[in-house]
């Protein structure tokens, strides 16, 4: 059993909120159990340096954490004066798996800022903020659409993320905190609507894991991703991407 | 008339949310209007260098915006590499505004961090910064009380602050953005529950003005902080700080 | 009786030395008690990103210490690698008082540069800074008029700047440094030759002040700053500026 | 064919020569193709902070490439001042690598630093990195013995890595810089002399993979895997640690 | 005949005003003909780490500029954020020359931090920041003898510096700014009072120069050193320095 | 005798591997005993600001050290965030250096960057890096000729370097790292192929050396640098460098 009764293969509960933020083209508040994730999506007219007259747009991503979302209060990123390698892991991340779904072509010569600011933390935020940035993003699409900036939809399917991980001998999905923190491998996710992988990313902590056990982790992340792109689903409801998917 | 329909001397709606974040030890959503702020007390068990067998405690506070909080995403300042003059000079101000109210003997060789980061943006956030961190501030000492690592309140006072400003000739309290970005004169005030001055800070953004409007200014903003405490009274409820106060 | 022998409201000395660095457009060495402050004016012939297209001008200040300036050595902020809160805002503090009284329209599209440098620090730097840079400035736009880069003088109004405070319950003008640093409340208060208020910044460092005693100090500081302009207009003597307003 | 007239499966030629820089502990200048990395282990007598008192040693790496190293300059980091999001995320995982083979208990307190520095770049500088450090730091483990400084090899198993990806539909094995640049799918995977993984990073540059696609260039990395540990084996000869394990 | 109508091989008038700022231990401004630097030297009571527990003491130097100490204004190097490498190679050479005439044992564990900041440049200021903090090093020194710090002068020779260069082809003394700035070969040297060489540093800016010239230059750069270590004895007047030398 | 068996006038063994770098237009491996240097030319068809329009092209250098290269492992500037003086100093000397013996207007509007990293380091690791530079300036130079992008060879004459110093009392050639740390005086010298000085930096690192002294190192540094014009000249063989000059 694990610490917060669930069985291996469970998620957390997830809930994500449209329209969190009042200004931004897209925003969700995504829930995963206590890791809350505010995503926005922002919509810029120009595209960074290396695309100029590429004929194609671009979907970039920030995170950050509040200083109190963590159990310990952590020195601001801002104050230090830089990002830590794991921000620019985490931003990398975020950015490649939302690329891996739109159409750069059909998004015309602009960038999309993915904003993802962790509120509280309880592991996996990563995932979240890459489950929940996903509908954000459609929301600045149908937004561009609505205002007639663009012709189609460039978002080509979902995507959703979560976390697997091997504790105390056991495969477990989507690991909080506490069971993270002990975590013999500790495994992330992204996959798509379709059922193909985006990234995986898998590291042992301690001792290097087995085929066998890898087969494993992959396995119980799909039946989580399904589950997630369910939910996804069902919070964009009657949309456009629904019937166009 | 005002834009969002209010009088002249009408604060926006006000609500706070305690507890708003789980482990902080004290943590409050204060909502002006559509300017939304968490604020978060963490309690750590040692001072600056400066205070350094000084047997005194601190208080210190940070301040900072998510990028897309605003109308135009801002540039985040952890990617910028430093803290902009502004977010410098709202933190010293805050810092300062409650460190007015705690005695800073009776919190013992520890120091308070306030966090205040601002989720939405619409004018006024730096004085509902101040507003809300006062009840986070409360509630973490509360949290001292009770787990006895001080033997009384340190808090001295409410503290509260509004801005107010010369719009079109005419006096307003606690502006909006849009009233903000077209005031000839902006003005912060902070005050405490019993109705003596913490911080003015009074700028004409254009034209100078005069010791007649610099007085309505400041009477409109001594109505606005009264209503602001009577809120942060009602908030807390039947705790220790109201009866003892 | 202050620790200087000056009556509470007495200044203390000021001189104003014009043309102290030969090349600089305009430079006042200014001296108020044992403060010293270099300020130069310099022109260029661009506005900065903001402005472009905005058919107007722009006045933005620095501001500076040695580091020996003070009693004890003060680190280098060029090789601390980023400039202290309190430098930023008295920059902020410094162009918006000088703008106040420039009609930067008629400037054209150029900035003016004002940098501040003290060279021996008794408190009251940044209101020396502003008096002082006023001079500067008239120079440098007489210097452009001389040169027929402008028609007009842009110069609207004289602005100087004092401090005030309360110390041991009494209030007080011009607090040298040893009254500063032991002062219950300080306020700088910044004005223009017609007697209008362009800044009042006024923080209680320990305990909140009454209404009654803002007025008296914002009283003091008018009579203060009618005094300072006084020398201007002295050291001006009979230029244009003195005929014109 | 793939452009070195390779077979998909072929490994580039690898060289290792021990003992490169003079006076380091441990230093293999590793060659993989016309990739060709300088690794060094440097022993230093203390841990970081985060471990100070907890009776273990820590391994952890930096990384750099030579500004002309790749086919177009670079600008050297050094002179950007900071360490790029790419060059962060490859210290942290040759560090991690490092350390899933290292009993860090027997180390005592003390550090080895992995350094890694591309002399010449073409593809797969963080793979060659990781299989070079691996003999850099045996050689600066049996220094230590040598010096009598710890008892027992902490080494518990050798660790190498390689690249596996998609290009044009077809999984090759050590993607060289052409190669990689036209990649649909780039997978790093470090493995162990037992065989068990450390590390599976798997990005979909542009199209998602299925999971057959993932188990064909999984098996790929453990064959190219296999032979780079008998590289290992053989550059390390008739030493300790061949007997030992 | 030189631009301001000097010899070759004359000097700029030097003058050197001691205890220019009240509360430094030892303050000069020195001006060489229109450059003006003021010098102060400073006593800490502890060493740099590297010297901790090696019972000798430190000179350091630092070096800055007003930004309109020159023609066209610089940009300041705190906004920046960081020294040139222009100003640190100037701040090593004054602190290697003045620690060439200090017996740094006699010092016992205390810093001397030379602060020179050049209020108006018009060419030398390097060299006259190593003559000017001489004798503010002198008065630092004076200072710790007279409250008993240590018991005989450290200081075991007077040390002085000026510039010589190439200019159309002939040999000049102490070159000012326009002769500075198109000289084809610039030499520093730094001399003791006894005539022997600290430093020397020539560099052709465009040709090479020969032996001849060379040996040319460093005639007039003895001849100018002579004179101003006479400039410096007569500002230390009847003082233990130039008894005890 | 000196701790290597060499003369006091003797230079170490130097060797010039060209071509070492197989993508850069010009690379020099240089060993000068055991300090190694890798020296590469870039060619850009770009000139800095300062030399738009200025119809002439510019060459600049960068010096690094790998953490490793020297005895006990340095801290990376990459990591530090920043150049150190001592880096700056030597970029600026190899950048001068080079460009004394370049026509920059035959190079038309282009920048070489020379990059000079020090691999191993036993001392002279400037003055080495400057005598590999100017062969991998003529090797990326005669690439520009042999690809017609310049008509005539920009290189007016070889240039080299070397160090000489007062070791116990004595002048010694070419100084060795153990040599350079207890020297009395370090000289640097850079001389060109027909025996002119292009640079010398004499320092006193305790004790101020006479004319005397300086005389005999000049000497010594003259007869090192003419032998390792003959190594470049040997290095180069029958190009058309040798015979043109």
């Amino acid at each position: 059993m694990r610490n917060d009764g669930r069985e291996p293969n469970a998620l957390r509960p997830v809930t994500m909120t449209r329209r969190y933020i009042k200004r931004a083209e897209g925003s969700v508040l995504i829930e995963v159990g206590d890791t809350r994730v505010i995503c926005t999506a922002t919509v810029e007219n120009k595209v960074p340096p290396f695309l100029r007259n590429a004929n194609q747009g671009w979907v970039t991503a920030e995170y950050g954490m509040l200083p109190r979302s963590t159990d310990t209060r952590m020195q601001r990123e801002a104050s230090k004066g830089k990002l830590s390698g794991r921000t620019q892991e985490i931003q990398r991340l975020i950015g490649r798996s939302l690329r891996s779904v739109v159409d750069l072509k059909k998004l015309g010569e602009r960038t999309i800022w993915i904003d993802c600011d962790v509120i509280q933390a309880d592991g996996g935020t990563r995932t979240a903020s890459i489950t929940g940035a996903c509908i954000a993003l459609f929301d600045a699409l149908t937004y561009m659409r609505q205002n007639r900036e663009i012709d189609c939809m460039p978002l080509k399917d979902f995507v959703a993320a979560t976390s697997v991980g091997i504790v105390n001998g056991k495969a477990l999905l989507d690991l909080n905190y506490l069971e993270d923190s002990k975590a013999e491998v500790d495994m992330n996710v992204v996959m798509t609507g379709s059922g193909k992988f985006v990234e995986i990313q898998g590291t042992a902590e301690e001792d290097p894991f087995s085929a066998e056990q890898m087969q494993e982790m992959i396995a119980l992340a799909k039946t989580g991703i399904e589950q997630l792109i369910k939910v996804q689903r069902t919070a964009l409801g009657e949309t456009l991407f629904n019937k166009y998917l």
